[in-house]
């Protein structure tokens, strides 16, 4: 494992990059963007070794494709067109049912290795990098079966080596899970942010009303949307499906408060406290 | 300040109780409490000197009061009753227009002071008392001019003991303005974990895909529904209110996912990414 090669410097790339570096310092930390200040910041950060391109895949061992997931269906197959049959290529896209589709029939399909890591935080860009975001993290793979199985090796023990446990499943049903715990909750953070700043906004000192909890609920309207519209419009069906149910679930509680019937308001809190158990269990 | 009595030893009561004892170590802190079991750990942990009932509050300096808000509407006046002229009596609950109204004739209303502090934690109890829980968070206090004005100055001292930031607002705009900054993200918590735990009921290692995003949107979802359930039904009118909104919001979020329109989508969340700024201003 000589050169890495990371296609997209931000977050989720520039992470993978500085943890990879950090366990195997002689290797090579190749970076592509098209953003080519992000380029700039990343060597200036030490996130990467040197600025690359497309056309010097062919010596690439390892490529992570960290990119928004439309970039990706574009992108993946003339990355697999250029990499030798020695090279393991991964993304870590929040969907994976059209991008496997995509490559389904690419004559290097065995190359790619369809991976979404669960790890991140609301900030992106080469300086939202940081050592140990996949530590303890899960990674989900879809269709392991379908890589050649030298290049399912080298990339677990990869993976193995940054701290990940890894679960696999078919992308059907991780773009249908992955709704309800990961899309749905974006979708609830931006809307309630929405919510608030349309009321507030000529009022902007009432935030000091609020405290951590509006914090916690609010955190992940800081996402890029960049990232989120493509995620949104992939896995359109699954999330119209987990939104409907959101806002059913809302507008019951609703006219339980509007009937008076707080014994029902009561018992809809006390049923979903037992999350709890389900959070520490992930945690 | 000798006689310090605590109504209810659980995260608020409990939190106020650790930092004035660390400040003053001279005061006796009493507590009170109708669950037993809570008066004996509060002692245990060393929360609480000794427990006490309402016929000593004759001789207490400084009352908090610290239980649900309906429990407030019951108890306060009582407490009012039976405290000394130099006594000052305040509460901490997330609704300030009808504990305000239910006092407002009493002959000691001048003893009492109106405090919501935005402070918490999705845990409860006395094992759920912390340092600091106070210190740098904003204390809102309501109709301060019906305080007598000695008595203004030691609650503002002891909050500034504490290290809060004080804001003064009538309880009207209060319960309105927090009904957004607060008790909706409560409401979207709970729901958005009864959605998910709806769906995913049996398959419980669907929960390995959750990530940290999902855990600090459905964290408020661990709280108390013996706490939540009275300040939303205290604060009926404002709450239903934002959830209009909120589900308005959702509802078009959703529409113009089924419409294809995603440049609108990506629009919706660009337009509330600055509640970074907001909370940048909050922290």
């Amino acid at each position: 494992m000589k050169n890495i090669f990371i296609i997209g410097v931000g977050l989720i790339g520039g992470s993978f990059a500085l943890d990879i570096k950090r366990r195997n310092a002689e290797c090579v930390i190749h970076g592509i963007d098209q953003n080519t200040a992000h380029l700039d910041e990343a060597i200036a950060l030490g996130i990467i070794d040197k600025k690359s391109d497309f056309e010097a895949l062919g010596k690439a061992d390892v490529v992570i494709v960290a990119i928004p997931v439309d970039a990706t269906l574009n992108v993946l197959p003339e990355v697999l067109d250029k990499v030798s049959d020695e090279a393991i290529v991964f993304d870590a896209g929040s969907t994976k049912e059209d991008i496997c589709l995509k490559v389904k029939n690419h004559p290097k399909r065995r190359n790619y290795l369809a991976a979404h890591p669960i790890a991140g935080t609301e900030h992106s860009g080469p300086s939202a990098a940081i050592h140990d975001l996949y530590k303890d993290k899960t990674n989900i793979i879809c269709e392991v079966e379908e890589t050649a199985f030298k290049l399912q090796e080298k990339a677990l023990k990869l993976f193995a080596e940054l701290g990940m446990r890894i679960r696999y499943m078919n992308p059907k049903a991780h773009d249908k899970h992955i709704a309800y715990v990961s899309h749905l909750s974006h979708i609830s953070s931006f809307m309630l942010g929405k919510t608030v700043i349309d009321k507030e906004k000529n009022e902007r000192d009432i935030f000091d009303m609020a405290g951590s909890g509006f914090e916690s609920t609010v955190r992940l309207a800081k996402s890029s949307p960049a990232m989120w519209t493509p995620i949104f419009q992939q896995n359109k069906t699954n999330v119209i499906e987990t939104l409907d149910e959101y806002i059913n679930n809302l507008k019951h509680f609703k006219k339980l408060m509007e009937d008076g019937d707080f014994e029902a308001v009561y018992s809809e809190m006390e049923t979903t406290n037992h999350i709890k158990d389900i959070l520490n269990g992930i945690q």
